[in-house]
């Protein structure tokens, strides 16, 4: 097993250099997440995302304040999978990642008793937080004793400017926006590959942010890079793999957000799509954590992210995906009626529908950049 | 003398909690810029900002390989400041400033050599590179030892997210914009701030890039923060600053700059200006060091501008800083009338006709955003 030192962040997809991954964090079967103190569907997203593209590896939940004993019953997902109050419940544990994202990435204190016992356990240790593990002294001696490896996927040294290069003709590019941070895009993004696989595409999806890193193993998480390279990381990222045809970038907060349109930018001009998939939450009226921010309106997003979209290359939006979670069966189909009728796009409730939809406009919208 | 572990970063003006600041840059009287093989108008951008704003201040220029004797006649600027070949034909140098900016920013070998003259003589380096002196472990340990302090301006550890916060009514907030980098940006801010004052108004240039920390002793180095703390940075530094009735804050790449457009959104809205100043060059029609990527008009520039910072705050162009380098008087004069006819706006070459023109649009402005 390596020690610290030779981490040095997440890998991107094998790039033309062929450069080997510096980690896999695939290769992990039996993963227990850690949610201390935040067992909550708000709380604890990347637990959730974890829970539903690779619930087959996840062996437990741990959390010694959850009342709940399945992630079923606490999460929403992941059905029976038990939610334990200490990994000595817990049979052959490989790693544990820790299950949140808060805003500013800092370590809940409460999470260090259960991290430290995973290390002196000689268990990896997975964080998307920005406080890195690597770099608290008393968690890297005890990982250098144990053998533990402290994997921050948010830990990056990216340094290429972009350079508006032209990227493979025949990848079709399609990236999910948003009016909000929290909204579905990163679960659009995984649904809709899955669903291009399942019907035999050359399909992959890039992860942009800690949650899905974790999921497909590698990516950029593109709110930690140093700002002059955020642009050049992601054109990186998709040049290392524009051999797929299709390949699905995982968009992050929105293009108007007080606090990420930054990112939001860089990552639409670095990827230079082909097409976007317009991600939003019914029912919600104002910015997450800034209630005192309202949020635009579907069309105007949709011409705002068209337009700085085109700036760099010709794009449109190609479909909405909505997230129905505070409306009922009944509610999401009036919704989807109304918005299509709107924009004239198709409308897709991923979760209780199915992405089909949406895959269907992406092959639409792969025809024609190719015609 | 402090050591170089006390240097966390630059400072910001004294906030509303009072911080001090960790290190003045103002302070130095008698400064070396290290240019060494890059004495150019195009290369030693950050010596000639320097020589135009804190001439007062500098002794000497650096460079073994230039064959003129005095900067006015390399640079154009700086009349008879002499071009020495080392450090030893200084009288009482107190620092020394790296006077480049490359895209990447990295360290070029050439330099290391009068670098590490000066710390063996005990003097200052101050560096807006990214690649940190203080990171150096040969340069940090031959700092210890001689009492120098090596100064990394782009050294900055951000944590806070923008929280779309109302600025002080009654500070005016102006942001110059470009249609490219290195278009005259932060020379327009500086010389518009310099008008003001002079006119008895209480105006204060914020620097966000590392030549204007240089210049002003203080500022965040925007393009160094990691990105997820790039709005947050600069609605921080605003806020520090927002009991002067102006602020003139410096602004970065381009709204559809292929590498920098999400620094610069990030910055626009961090900021939320109530005017813009877009600056561009005449003649230039492709973008700096992409030669691939054409500029778009200011007409279009001045409508994405608009609209995106719009969606923060309301905000407009006031004027228009016309960079004449490659004109003649003549041309410059056809090519003022010819904008201000088009747009509507008014138009000024800061560098042929000083910045009353611009000072007068801002003060305009402050009347309506006060009235």
């Amino acid at each position: 097993m390596s020690t610290t030192n030779e981490i040095q962040g997440p890998a991107t997809d094998l790039g033309p250099t062929g450069d080997p991954k510096p980690y896999d964090l695939t290769r992990y079967r039996r993963i227990v997440i850690l949610t201390e103190g935040h067992t909550t569907v708000t709380k604890a997203k990347t637990a959730i995302g974890l829970l539903r593209f690779r619930g087959d590896d996840v062996v437990a939940v741990l959390d010694s304040e959850c009342t709940y004993s399945t992630v079923g019953e606490a999460l929403g997902h992941g059905n029976d999978i038990p939610v334990v109050a200490s990994l000595d419940e817990v049979d052959s544990p490989e790693a544990m990642f820790i299950g949140i994202s808060p805003a500013g990435g800092r370590l809940p204190p409460a999470m260090r008793a259960a991290i430290s016992q995973a290390i002196a356990m000689g268990i990896d240790v997975v964080s998307g937080l920005h406080d890195f593990l690597s770099n608290d002294k008393t968690l890297s001696a005890a990982a250098a004793n144990s053998g533990s490896q402290l994997i921050d996927v948010r830990h990056i040294d990216e340094r290429d400017n972009a350079k508006h290069v032209q990227f493979r003709q025949g990848c079709v590019r399609v990236h999910t926006v948003g009016h909000d941070c929290s909204v579905g895009k990163m679960f659009t993004s995984l649904e809709v590959q899955r669903e291009l696989q399942r019907q035999g595409v050359d399909a992959k999806f890039l992860a942009t942010g800690q949650t899905g890193i974790m999921i497909a193993g590698s990516g950029i998480p593109i709110d930690s890079v140093v700002s002059d390279f955020v642009n050049g990381s992601i054109e990186n990222l998709v040049l290392a793999n524009d051999h797929h045809d299709y390949v699905l970038i995982e968009g992050q907060g929105s293009i108007v957000h007080p606090a990420y349109s930054g990112v939001t930018l860089g990552l639409l001009h670095g990827c230079a799509p082909d097409g976007l998939i317009l991600c939003y939450e019914a029912g919600r009226t104002t910015t997450k954590s800034l209630d005192h921010v309202p949020l635009k309106s579907l069309a105007e997003l949709k011409e705002i992210y068209e337009w700085i979209a085109s700036a760099r290359h010709p794009c449109q939006v190609i479909g909405i995906a909505l997230n129905g979670r505070r409306l009922s069966s009944e509610e999401a189909e009036l919704e989807k009626e109304r918005v299509a009728a709107e924009l004239g796009l198709p409308v897709c409730d991923v979760y209780r529908d199915g992405p089909q939809v949406l895959a269907d406009a992406v092959l639409e919208l792969g025809k024609k950049v190719n015609s």
